[in-house]
């Protein structure tokens, strides 16, 4: 059994995940504007008032970035009261059990390879394309979470070397373009779900929008396939729901992306795991950790 | 011992390489155009003959690509005679020892892994810039060939979505923009080493051809260090022995390109194995296939 614990911007999640990935237990909350740790606290205080709790051998964060796995703090750009905060060593002092922190793009890949999309292959790209363009690899069978636990950020590939400026302090990386943010800010709509909307009711403005979300997607996946060599990407987020709409020009752009002999069999594909994919994500990392460090 | 074969466009090398990383012993050929077969067995033969050769315990073979690791075969591009050739079989039974095979950019980062300007790290992309730009990476302190033995080319990244066509057949690529034969094309030169000598004469074109060249490779390396997380990129190449009139400006663009927390640390150093690298790197790839196939 592990604890899992889902950081993100707009809320906090924890759960307990049995060993074959099944979520028993969930319990959320909005993330505070301050003292964002008390909501972590009280979430873990529940799931340690469970029976089941003297079962869990460990316990996974997947913390929105960027985070320091080395140090085992996070400064999630959304969650401006954490800056270096040293979330693994608080859980671990709470919980009594040692922690493994990483990305929740990083997670969301230790998620998908173990009960998504990504099982069974060995050279992955994941990515959450949603507000902003996230991700992580699994490399020869195993989670890549990299030094710093952050590996797999795909959306701060460059693919524009003037393209617009991105919040990171970049210019042209995959986020600024790709992202729903941007798929939105370009036909001046609230959301990218709106965006969709008026993409099938025949607006052309909107599918362009898409279209072009897609190319620096597919852009990146070539890219991604060119350095590390990679068989698939899964894409998940919000973006990702609107489907064919994405999904079938990015598997067009990817073929004029993607010509190398060992790049241009690469396929992609939607995530499976739905809203618990943040939990059983961080569930996975822990599963991860350890072939992963014996490496 | 190990036997090391170079395959190149222009040559082919078999050398004697010690357990160390000193070459002992080197023979080349030019690639002939028809039968390359024949260059290669003359010179294994040659090889074959050294009394050192009954320590030789495996070969490795670092060859120009694309290649197929798990084939065995090799289609350089630049050797139009072999197409999904099966060199690594045909080593093996001139030979009667077990071969390894790899990209000559995966052999390069083995190489300056063992011996160069990669040794010690644990996380690091070598590239080589000269006609094209190649590259391998070493990833957790091991090398990362991937499945098609031809991870690491990152001048198939693409860092303009709509730039000038590659010869790969996608768009953008950093090769097309970073590469020497680039370099040299902007500006109507016959070769980057005399657009190197124009440009420390005063001429401004030829110090703005290097340095778009040197801003390619400074996304590329951003958007590498964002993908997998490396602390260092070894830059080697006939480009790269521009030194300065390189280095300068990609450490500049790098600060511009490399803006998360975990990738704006990234060092940038020359390659440090010279003419030998390909012989060097090609044994060291048999040095590091056994922990590879293990993990």
């Amino acid at each position: 059994m592990y604890a899992a614990i889902d950081i993100g911007g707009t809320k906090i999640a924890v759960g307990l995940v049995d060993r074959q990935g099944d979520l028993l237990a969930r319990h959320e909350h909005p993330t505070p504007a301050e003292e964002p740790m008390t909501a972590v606290e009280s979430l873990l205080g529940r799931l340690m008032a469970d029976p089941r709790w003297e079962r869990v051998r460990a316990v996974g964060i997947g913390s929105a970035g960027p985070i320091d796995a080395a140090k085992g703090t996070v400064s999630p750009v959304n969650i401006p009261a954490w800056r270096d905060f040293p979330l693994a060593a608080r859980v671990a002092d709470l919980t009594g059990r040692e922690v493994t922190l990483a990305g929740d793009g990083v997670a969301m890949a230790a998620g998908e390879h173990w009960r998504g999309a990504a099982k069974g292959r060995e050279n992955v790209v994941c990515m959450v394309v949603s507000t902003g363009v996230g991700g992580g690899l699994i490399l020869g069978g195993r989670l890549r979470p990299g030094p710093s636990g952050n590996a797999g950020h795909i959306g701060h590939m460059c693919v524009e070397l003037d393209g617009p400026p991105c919040p990171c302090g970049a210019r042209g990386c995959v986020e600024v373009i790709a992202s729903g943010t941007a798929i939105a800010a370009r036909v001046g709509s609230p959301s990218a779900a709106e965006v969709a909307q008026a993409a099938r009711a025949g607006d052309p403005a909107a599918s362009a929008s898409f279209d072009l979300s897609a190319k620096a997607l597919a852009a990146a996946i070539a890219g991604t396939a060119a350095l590390v060599d990679i068989e698939a990407a899964v894409i998940g987020g919000g973006v990702a729901k609107a489907g064919e709409l994405l999904f079938g020009p990015l598997r067009e752009h990817l073929k004029e992306y993607a010509r190398l002999s060992f790049t241009r069999e690469v396929t992609v594909h939607p995530a499976a795991l739905g809203g618990d994919a943040g939990l059983i994500g961080a569930a996975a990392l822990v599963r991860h950790a350890e072939p992963e460090r014996a490496a």
